[in-house]
């Protein structure tokens, strides 16, 4: 496929936020042609492509209307319509993450079992129909309780403390899951190919924002001990295997306090805990999703510096058209790179950009992170 | 300006081929919305902006249309209609680089009397307005003919050896140059924004490909003696503090055999010498090129490793439907960057694309940066 689509190939995009937008200006480079789908008439992606198309990603009929003349088709959200991308991968269209893979991933249940089944480390839960099994779960108090499916960035994620606050918990589908009393979140991104290489970027830490339940804060690369980012990269690599994806995957793991590493969930495509790869590392997670799906040699994941990411997040109590305060004065300090993602409204805590900090000295560009934190705010 | 137009800034490109496409990869970072002029209506830029519009860049209808709504205008190309952007200028539309500063740069002649006027190093030279009149040029034989409008990526320059050759010069207006007798031909690229800020690159070395007159292999940062590098920034820093333009230039100098520095030419926008810079330096003059004409503070233009860059350029022979040979097997290498440009047609030496070459190690760059000159190959 490799040699033959430059310029030819037609290349989906389910979703056109930030991911698509991002992966877009890196296939400019090997003159893809893209589509996008979203349901936005405003995505970030909509002036940037071949074809914007405004609809659901969630019909079988536009999904598979969208699809049907395409040679491939990626995500860049995982709420997307199965069925039709299933059809579609029967019909010749070239789906990568493989259809079985993103509707594993959709239901944060199936995931679990797959970890279960496959020996791969996680926190222990159990699988709820509806609210009334909380009450005789095997899981002690407090526990955290997840919606099965449509969780995203911190939503459909609830803390159970006591058997109080049953009352208030989802009634849809849902797992349980031991509270993991952990040190550290971190992150893997692995990518594999078609033909089998795996590669994954070196381990980063994640700080959230408690507030917001967002990656907020991240820093590249870890300085944990060898051991724990090695067996952190090895349970990545497992799971790309096991998974036989073709495509990046994010991996999401806790650090406990006693060393152990957990795996918290995935998510089948470029991830918020990938961003700072685009300034960090010699290849970018948007051009190892490209060289992952069409089957090219894997890039190098060695990082160039030390990078931490921060999330431009929308200010609380701020909502409407969005302005930047802070861009000019950020960019006068060295290493300060900018991202922001073309939405045009902002709300409290919405993605509105993220800027990557590089430095060769870790703590100055942790500094200077905390300083653009500090600086940088999306207003209305 | 800075602070009100993110999302809102409409920015004119005139020009829509690999410099306006790289440009527009790094102005979706400022949600800047792009408008592109063009002639071609394959034109690299097309499917990348807000508003494509085919039309020529030398009409001055067109070109005034085509501005009069936005806010700013920035070119990728020399040759455009400046008449028109003097027009937009005095009815309030941004024009950076300055309308004035085109029309000295379009025209050879006046460049050259501006180095002359300004003290800025230049081989002798006379202006000569029809071919007769090179018969009694005080240059003496053999001497560069340049036509004094339209030259570009090598054409419009002929070099006269003899009276004979006389017969076959170029009949338009033209300056005769003294043949320089140089070592090196090197570039530095300096941004200046309105607040007067100015920043050069590291000085680049430069090989050019005989045959097709084009800048072939560029080597960054130099090794030059220090004092040549101070000297030609120094240059390069006094040119645009002349001219007192907004936004990048680019300046071609010759270093001669005895050590001297003598400015060939200016380019008064992103240039094929800088493209290295995406990979190799801290700030690309993409990004540089807008933070300039942004009244942003420039970025630093430190080197971040060595980096080479080699013109992927349409092989002898072919023309027709673009085919690439040998992506795969490049990318199979560690530190090589493919930027192809979405031109649909090769011909003989187009410029199709650049792939730059980083490593920490000069040697090992410009080694691999030969590997893949041999490797990669556009055909038809």
């Amino acid at each position: 496929m490799a040699k033959d689509f430059y310029g030819e190939l037609q290349l989906g995009i389910l979703g056109g936020g930030q991911l698509g937008r991002m992966l877009i200006q890196e296939a400019v480079n090997y003159n893809v042609n893209v589509h996008v789908l979203d349901p936005d008439k405003n995505a970030p992606c909509r002036k940037l492509c071949n074809r914007f198309e405004c609809g659901s990603l969630s019909d079988f009929e536009t999904v598979y209307n969208f699809g049907k003349e395409l040679d491939m088709i990626t995500i860049e959200i995982e709420k997307v319509n199965v069925d039709a991308l299933e059809k579609l991968e029967e019909e010749g269209v070239v789906v990568y993450p493989q259809s079985r893979v993103i509707r594993l991933i959709q239901d944060k249940g199936l995931q679990k079992q797959f970890f279960k089944q496959n020996a791969i480390p996680t926190a222990a839960f159990q699988l709820i129909s509806s609210r009334d099994k909380l009450y005789d779960t095997s899981i002690a108090l407090p526990y955290i309780q997840k919606l099965r499916r449509d969780g995203y960035d911190g939503k459909g994620v609830k803390k159970i403390s006591s058997v109080h606050d049953i009352e208030s918990a989802f009634p849809e589908p849902s797992l349980v899951e031991e509270l993991v009393d952990f040190e550290k979140e971190i992150a893997v991104i692995v990518a594999r190919n078609d033909r089998g290489d795996i590669t994954t970027f070196p381990l980063v830490e994640m700080e959230f924002n408690p507030e917001a339940n967002l990656v907020e804060f991240l820093i590249s690369p870890s300085t944990l001990p060898l051991e724990v980012q090695v067996a952190a990269e090895e349970i990545a690599k497992k799971i790309a295997s096991d998974l036989q994806i073709v495509g990046l995957l994010a991996v999401e793991m806790f650090l406990t306090r006693d060393g152990q590493i957990l795996v918290n969930e995935l998510a089948p495509r470029p991830h918020n805990s990938g961003h700072h790869t685009i300034e960090g590392n010699l290849t970018s997670q948007f051009a190892q999703h490209l060289r992952a799906i069409f089957n090219l040699p894997l890039g190098s994941t060695a990082a160039r510096s030390n990078a931490v990411m921060i999330n431009l997040l929308g200010e609380p109590k701020y909502e409407g058209l969005a302005k930047y305060d802070g861009v000019e004065e950020v960019l006068s300090r060295e290493g300060v790179f900018v991202h922001l993602y073309g939405k045009k409204y902002t709300k409290p805590f919405r993605k509105m950009g993220h800027v990557c900090i590089i430095n060769d000295d870790r703590e100055t560009a942790i500094k200077n992170a905390r300083w653009v934190q500090e600086t940088l705010k999306v207003k209305a």
